[in-house]
């Protein structure tokens, strides 16, 4: 039973990213766009107990009524929820509340998943489990951002190494004019708003095969860039001014010395990393002040297969927006995305945070433009 | 001398649209996004005194050094400016001051264009006349919204008419999957977003021969689409929670009848008008409550030749994006576009409020999607 | 008849007080507390018409029965309302319609006049022209606040002067502790706030003979009042640092020299006038910088025969709170003050803008901390 | 040594208060005015060291040199700190990190009360009890708040019930005018804003022997008292609309009757029970409504000696403000109450969770008038 390995592999593999934590470190939710760890592990869980074991598990009893409330994140089909500035807020139920909920819906998933499934079935569990994953990315930068907006600067681990692969000697791959085509075909799991494949024209374009690192982020640092408003979109502009902004997250200027927050706590700017945790805003005034721009989704998905990729996110000059032929699934799964497909910007690749595995080349990310607490990078092309 | 022509008659036109205007219409600010009437007026002026007169005509004497920062709107390379939100605060410089602030503009402008000019002067001068043209439209859209919100609803002109050219049957335009062109090429003015002329292949496709009609819509509101998530994006329904919408801006329902804000007050609505001043979340709930969708802004392009397009500046799904090959002007006429293509959807076709001769089929308007106060409107595609 | 004669001459120095504005200065509401010059000719004119005309004079035509909406100001008996912050959002009714509104009026309010009245009847007209009075006071804030704040800073009058009398030496009231009477008595008018007169203990103390000056402000900013906390109410010193105050309100530090907007434009700051336009905070801070307090209300009224007053309003360390005995008439006429009673402190005196008269010895003004555009000084005591 | 044991009682208190908690319990802040418990156990032991153990106790090592940022609540004096809102973001110190901070000062404390000490020392120890006493109050009603408000509403200690002595018969205590004195005199400890004992007039007045009951304050709600702007300050009225108020906080109407949340969770109105949690606005509107008022501070503490009180803080109709001749004390205890004197209101009396011989007749409380997560209460005067 492959699905049943996988089952207990991605479940195992959440509460593994926790296990560093203490108690108090799962309660917390600094700002809106962070949900503390609990919600996460409650949420997932919740996911398998509401679409897979209710609906088509003979005799499930479900753990407690009330943790739909507290656990729903965005379906409306699926009843009212706690607003989502509001998850900060919830002491109970308690982590080991959590982890009660988490073995009971495990156990029933493990008897569910004896059981012969319909296609459709085997599918929603997959889906499940790719849920999961994201979540095991999010889990992982907020737990960053939790620690990391203690004043103490806690480490996560201290054994737990950036990534810092030394950026390779930066070459150009050039695409030549045609027409290509995108989007997910074949076999096994995708998302839906990779679907359909469909043909789109490019013209002459270059990609770099490297992404930008510290050090050549720095240069822009240093010659002002985040004081020079002709690099900027109006509202990167505004961003900038109204936060004050003048580096990416988690990096300190210390008695003239550039300090970054690792998961190992706070540690000398690693100046052959790639670049991590910038804004779309960032990423586009980085490119304009290159005299260059970024590839659009399409551009990378057609060069991908040449390139290496996977350590960090990838701005795409690219809006969040169906694919020809896109279409919802009727019901609450309908709900996973096409209703987020406006204001956002796609980001492509994975990260050093993405599960091994979960990330493939037609996957489109997506957030808003000026979020930076995902590990997000930039990958120039002209 | 066609240049001297076209500037008197824009100039002319921007003031007759203000003629029927109180002095205390010109004033006020009723949100962000509207400004008053005067500043219209000053800041188109401030456009040629800044970029052309200043710079180019030898023995011109700045009317009042303070307009700068008065009539200044989002160029940050020519000084600081007031903001926007308090533009309605200021009294001064009243109606009066700033007709003669016209007057010196203009004679002095007369005077300009009796020379010889390089073709890069004669560009801006062209770029200046579009530029107030896209004011003009501003203007009706403005004042629409100052008397309209005004409690005592007075009507601007008893004797303008709206749109109600009766919508044809709908017809269903069919389009070819291949290589399409989209983006100005040839002779006369375009503004910068609408280059360079580039390929894009589209699939088949069917593009609707007419706009949604406001009897069309009423089915829509009818059948409860505004309380009915599914058919809305996340945003677009807390858009709808937040402001208690439950119909396009400018109607009311009164002792169980329709009722829509025109020209001439408010009146009975028209059922057969096309529909009018609707946000993007709007537009796409309908596509989506209809089981279609908007087109995107290269259908709309390519299929445009054979449709009938001008009453409604139309929603597309596409996002406010740089063509292939776009480049920002050096200084401060760089500003004009670029900087805005982040957060907006871009609208096509031109409204009936949009100066005659000024849009044309590569033309790329763009807002943010909960705006309405714009005369537009839907054209389905499926 | 008197009260006809009054009525006559108050209405007239409504009137005059805005002579100097032109057309667009009626309109503007630059902030929530400021109201248009034209909202305060309709206001208090709607007074009128809506507590005398209409149930009394037999007759009577409602000049327009939508203005009740727009002029009503915060009167919850008398139907909905404009909100507060919406009132510079209207440029209808235009001036010239409010004017032709209070000739309405006015012509109803002589025959009205002409008549043998009640005692009840006869105290709401008096109410009714004190209220004006307290617009008039209101119209200069006001005025001065839409000009003084607009970047033009255009004179409101260029012969009209400041208060400059020259401070005299300061020297102390000692006042001996025993019971006092507060409060108003005898004939003539008063506000309900003012009732009833009744007795209060007081311990030994001194009250200054004069207002603090400019020159003796200068010192306290000099010599670091607004940097350090420890002058401060808390909620003072986050006033201070969020709204970055350095110096009393239109007060500009302009190349090394202390420069003042007054009605004749901005002058060079006269030292020797008394202190104006600060908040109860600042008040509040500056005694504490000189060691000494602010007077509490009922100290000031039993030392004020023996002082000069009238041209500041004095904060006091007395909150807005009702004397003993203090009721609420029935009806609308009940919610001119006691629904105020709450988180304000009490002015008492009477300032440059009052009108000649309309203060007395038991008046109570109130104003909320922060505030600042009414003309406020300071009295110490200790 | 009566101080040390002192000490000891107080310590133990604290964290008996705790001990029903779960982890998480102690971490989250759901609204600004809430602390984190685990705040206020860190809180009260940052004062003992940093007012007493640093600058007395030779040898003192300082536990982490960081939680004076992390504990400081608002000493301007003793440098930066953690904004209020910001404190339920915090996972770190956990809970047992703090312990062990307590364990620390508690020690030394220990050594630290053998010795000799100045009068001036034994004060200051003193105040650090009382504030520590000051705190096991927001303990509990923070603890209240959080768990009140969880969704699943989980009881704090099933077997701690709620005050719910029976209310007698109310009947009136009537006073005679005169002058009284107020304000603390003799031995023992006080807060300086309970200084100095001063005469006061008071005429004459009845104030009620007994507190209102929930049964009462039905009455209000059932005639509509929520509804009614007569009732209401005019601040009051806009909290009411704003927040769409309709009971007191931890009221619920469920299936037609009216539920409280106790420590022992979700529980029928005790209708004998004196009326809890109610905002300043409430307890005005209310007084209203009977056609009563509240008492003064004055009055209060005049007739307190015959009367019982204890179980409710009683909102009285006096602000909070300097008594004659207070003075601040030098230094950072200086900022403990002078910097709060505005915008408040006085409450006299204590509570059922005030600490047993904590208040005392001239105790003077204060909050702001829309709060009411306190254990507020109503007492009329006439």
């Amino acid at each position: 039973m492959q699905l049943k390995k996988d089952y207990e592999t991605v479940r195992q593999r959440t509460e593994s990213i926790c296990a560093p934590l203490k108690t108090e470190d799962y309660v917390v939710q600094p700002v809106a766009d962070v949900s503390p760890p609990k919600w996460h592990l409650g949420h997932t869980t919740w996911f398998f107990e509401t679409f897979l074991l209710m609906p088509n598990l003979e005799g499930y009893t479900e753990f407690d009524p009330q943790y739909n409330f507290v656990f729903n994140s965005y379906y409306e089909s699926v009843g009212s929820r706690v607003i989502r500035t509001d998850r900060g807020n919830l002491s109970r139920p308690a982590v080991e509340d959590i982890m009660r909920y988490r073995r009971h819906v495990d156990d029933a998933m493990y008897r569910f998943l004896e059981q012969e499934h319909t296609p459709e079935i085997q599918a929603l569990i997959t889906l499940g489990l790719n849920h999961e994953e994201q979540h095991q990315e999010l889990l992982y930068t907020d737990i960053k951002y939790i620690l990391g907006h203690n004043p103490l600067m806690p480490a996560y681990d201290p054994d737990k190494q950036s990534a810092r692969s030394a950026v390779d000697n930066t070459s150009w791959l050039h695409m030549k004019a045609g027409i290509y085509e995108i989007g997910f075909a074949g076999e096994g799991f995708c998302f839906d708003n990779e679907l359909s494949r469909h043909k789109v024209y490019l013209g002459d374009y270059s990609i770099s095969t490297s992404l930008v690192s510290n050090a050549e982020y720095l240069e822009f640092i240093q010659s002002g860039g985040y004081r020079d408003f002709r690099y900027w979109h109006a509202e990167g502009w505004d961003w900038v001014k109204n936060n004050q902004v003048t580096a990416p997250m988690y990096w300190y200027l210390i008695d003239g010395r550039w300090m970054y927050y690792t998961w190992q706590g706070l540690q000398p700017l690693a100046t052959d990393a790639p670049l991590c945790h910038i804004s779309y805003y960032e990423a586009a005034a980085y490119a304009s002040w290159k005299g260059m721009r970024l590839p659009t989704e399409a551009e990378w998905e057609a060069a991908a297969p040449q390139l290496s990729w996977g350590l960090r996110w990838e701005w795409t000059e690219s809006a969040y927006l169906p694919y020809p032929g896109f279409t919802k699934a009727p019901g609450a799964i309908g709900e996973y995305n096409g209703k987020f497909m406006v204001s956002q910007m796609v980001l492509r690749g994975a990260s050093e945070v993405t599960p091994p595995g979960h990330s493939r080349i037609t996957y489109r990310n997506f957030f808003h433009p000026p979020l930076r607490w995902q590990f997000t990078g930039i990958r120039l092309a002209k």
